[in-house]
């Protein structure tokens, strides 16, 4: 009988770091877990498996940690990959869609040529939290016709309301790992 | 004898887009290279078969075009990914590095221990002009131990410069697709 060395969960790769980005906030850094590369294997994986047989026409990702697993989520599947940035940074004609932040609010978009009516996509992102940019991103998808078959994270923070707000607008959320009373 | 589908290349991808971000400026979008399942496959491996037999520990993308190609290219490796970013975005600490913009500088950071000592990094792009934001990636790469063995990118606009100073330090600089007189 040999010992068996405990396997690494996605969550013992993620780094809690404290005061970041103003105090008093518990940062979840998921650099730790991408920078592995059986933790970046593990958590793309994983992000897929309640996907398996389904049809992905593409991957939709947030800026910007979204882009990392987003591009990696979208070769993974083989399909194309595309991207939502803050305003004024993609540089075609684009849809664009405003949110709440704490204080005021912030605009997503999209290329308006980026999905075709009819397709399906999975919008990937690394964190849900209020759930107000991964909303605005599905309104960006449906505007252009799209059928979003889900939202996947690698954290959900659930006491910010985040898989909440989205259920309750229809859309089937998934996350890896989930931290209370963030 | 069928006839013979012409193959789309890379370049056929990218849409260029005129006076973006400002009036004069010829800007190619590589969004709709990404956005095409055939395309974005296409650039990942392209991008990586001259590396093909070398070792490489991590692939290292620059913020934020660079995170999309970067998580594909280093998911295809089976390699950790390590994030580039602008300043004050990387929630540990941080090695930093400034270099010239047209008017004033900018600073990118890296994690201090994303890299360990010795560990073979590529650095990967969507684009590569002046290259003061990939010189900056090399030194902190090479601040942190590791051994650069190349920079790839997505398109090369040799006319600006950034591949001479590039090589010109020693680096190994592999490019898809070149503009001249951009």
């Amino acid at each position: 009988m040999s010992p068996r060395h405990a396997q690494k969960s996605v969550k013992d790769y993620i780094r809690t770091i404290v005061d970041f980005p103003k105090e008093g906030i518990i940062f979840r850094d998921v650099t730790t877990l991408f920078q592995d590369a059986r933790g970046f294997r593990m958590a793309v994986d994983q992000l897929l498996s309640p996907y398996a047989g389904e049809q992905i026409d593409k991957v939709v990702g947030l800026e910007a940690r979204g882009f990392i697993l987003g591009g990696a989520v979208a070769h993974q599947l083989t399909v194309g990959f595309v991207p939502i940035r803050k305003k004024g940074k993609l540089p075609g004609a684009v849809l664009s869609e405003a949110y709440q932040l704490e204080y005021g609010e912030a605009v997503m978009e999209i290329h308006d040529d980026a999905i075709k009516p009819g397709e399906r996509v999975l919008i990937v992102d690394d964190l849900l939290a209020t759930g107000g940019t991964a909303k605005a991103a599905i309104k960006l998808c449906e505007r252009l016709g799209a059928e979003v078959i889900g939202c996947a994270f690698v954290i959900d923070l659930p006491d910010l309301g985040g898989r909440k707000l989205l259920e309750d607008g229809g859309v089937d959320v998934f996350s890896l790992v989930s931290y209370d009373g963030a």
